[in-house]
């Protein structure tokens, strides 16, 4: 990533107080930090303005969300009440809403897709982070710290449930199977993801499936869901769902990039959970195979022996660096991009169009 | 259960050479257990019976089965044949292929359904051995013990997520309703059950509410979906439901007995697991509320507080038997059976009435 990584120009708060052991190429001035900076607050704004759009609609899923994750079994309520409070982005309900508003439907029924799109995804969490055994999610203590790896894997096979009911009421057997595929498909990349942890040897194209399936596949999932709820031709529906595939292509592999990056600091994230697990992702890959024998050794103890020591993450970033991995991570995921981009091309322009175009720039400059 | 208990009449090997920790009655003579364990042999031939009379159809789920958890990724189909070959007694899906024989169905959907209970079963044993952790699952090493808790969790939700994907080809939203409804109940049963271990203050209405949810609503789907795939009327449908969940609260309420009881072992199973974690079960509650002051004590230091000795598990069956708690229980058992075997009543006679008849007093005799 290099050169336009901004806010990194200078070493000293307020910017780059929380900069764990990365270091920036000397090329980078403060100036075109500050133009950097500046775009990335535009880039912000991108989510802001597509929140915006269809703001009475995601007031009405988070409506349904409390709604529906209500149970007379007090636990589930809290414990889901937990993670979906924590909120994130809840970027995949917006992708459905949104997607539905290019379509020009006017009907109901996106609200509680929406939800069940929702629901999926924070299922998925409880279940990756007992899996990997996380103690913080989007800088809270994760569900599973609080109450235990039984009640979030049980409260996660809840909401995944509470998702089919919730498909099953919309009634649509196009929709049902359209979820119900990519809930197939994503169990399947998690344990595939499982698999190639602590394999250097994993192939890029591996990694690729891999994200497709554990995370793209949703993002498809919840953009197609639009077109189908509008009754749209056949060309719509895959223009959306290709342009959600491969928005989440690019989400995931920036999330990956965070996990080496400053910003993951500053979003409140620990850096480098996925080296202590030993996952590997792209930017190892990456710069494993572009190491010597030398580097390929220091990757195999750190990450399939799990062998590390408090200086190895400062390593690995440093070996990233030296291989531009993290930054051609991003070159990848600007590909990703540029497809889904392109994916939206048959649509005619509204501010709906750019909101979702605008989320692709959004999705891969929160790297920085 | 004392004076009918077969096997356990004399001391030594071969019948009882297994049994830990548990006293008879006196009363019991050898004559009474040979006449028992002649009946346990026609009681264990009533689910053969069953499965006779099913057979060609069993087999085709059997095939579904395997087809259907096959994916690339290979430890899925490794990991989810583990449970599955250990094989169980297949009684969920059973009760959905005699169901519809009942119903004179002639059709093909019944073996995709009853795949799909099958796999809504297994994906919930995964997630009980990862909840439980236990070291055992019929006999053998769990699946969790092998491959990990990790794997369990992730194999879980593929085979949840196939069973859905199986729901959904079939395209009968009727079909969708039930098990989707099923599956929220089942995930809500297991959180509540979750809350309720380690709790003496658990009254029998709302261990009876738990084992509802998490065991009998899924053989009431199971049994009810037979009259949906034949279109037979509404009561019909209402008297299957109501035998598979009266069914399933007997089988669950027996399955309590046996963690305390000679026979488990007998079975393959280690005996003692629910005490060792906990589990407040009927068995627990009726020793419990009527027992004295001192016995309450050992209970809660046991159970709740966790601290147990070697010996603790032969006081524990003791009191059970003072108590006679194991004997009422298998008495409750015998009402819901009862419930169970008078739904049937509309239904003329036929082999597979008198089989899925027989099956009530095989689930609740297996106790002995």
């Amino acid at each position: 990533m290099g050169t336009d990584r901004p806010g990194c120009g200078h070493r000293g708060p307020p910017i780059c107080r929380i900069v764990v052991g990365f270091e920036v190429v000397a090329t980078v001035v403060n100036l075109e930090a500050s133009r950097l900076e500046a775009n990335k607050r535009a880039k912000s704004k991108a989510l802001d303005a597509l929140v915006d759009l269809v703001d009475e609609d995601l007031k009405a899923v988070n409506r349904t969300i409390v709604a529906r994750m209500h149970s007379p079994v007090a636990l589930i309520p809290q414990l889901a009440g937990h993670i979906v409070a924590a909120g994130g982005k809840r970027l995949r309900p917006v992708l459905t809403l949104a997607a539905t508003k290019l379509c020009g439907y006017t009907g109901e029924r996106h609200i509680r897709l929406a939800t069940c799109v929702e629901f999926i995804h924070t299922a998925t969490l409880l279940h990756d982070d007992v899996v990997d055994e996380s103690a913080l999610r989007r800088g809270q203590d994760s569900a599973n710290a609080i109450w235990g790896n039984q009640s979030s894997v049980l409260v996660g096979d809840f909401l995944f449930s509470r998702a089919f009911e919730l498909m099953v009421e919309d009634g649509s057997l196009k929709v049902l199977q359209i979820l119900s595929r990519a809930s197939s498909v994503i169990a399947e990349g998690e344990v595939h993801q499982l698999l190639t942890s602590n394999d250097t040897e994993t192939s890029e194209a591996q990694y690729l499936e891999v994200i497709q399936a554990k995370t793209a596949e949703l993002f498809a999932a919840a953009a197609r869901i639009g077109a189908v709820v509008a009754d749209r031709p056949d060309v719509e529906e895959e223009a959306l769902r290709v342009y959600g595939l491969n928005l989440g292509i690019a989400f995931q592999l920036i999330d990956d990039v965070l996990d080496y990056s400053a910003r993951q600091a500053e979003l409140g994230k620990t850096v480098g959970d996925d080296f202590r697990e030993g996952k590997i992702t792209l930017p190892v890959i990456l710069a494993f195979r572009r190491g010597d024998e030398g580097e390929r050794g220091f990757w195999q103890r750190t990450l399939e022996i799990l062998e590390q020591t408090p200086d190895d993450l400062g390593q690995a970033m440093e070996l990233m660096k030296r291989h531009n991995s993290l930054g051609d991570t991003v070159n990848r995921a600007r590909h990703y991009g540029a497809v889904a981009r392109d994916a939206l091309g048959i649509f005619p322009d509204s501010a709906t169009k750019t909101a979702l175009l605008d989320i692709i720039d959004f999705c891969i400059e929160r790297a920085y």
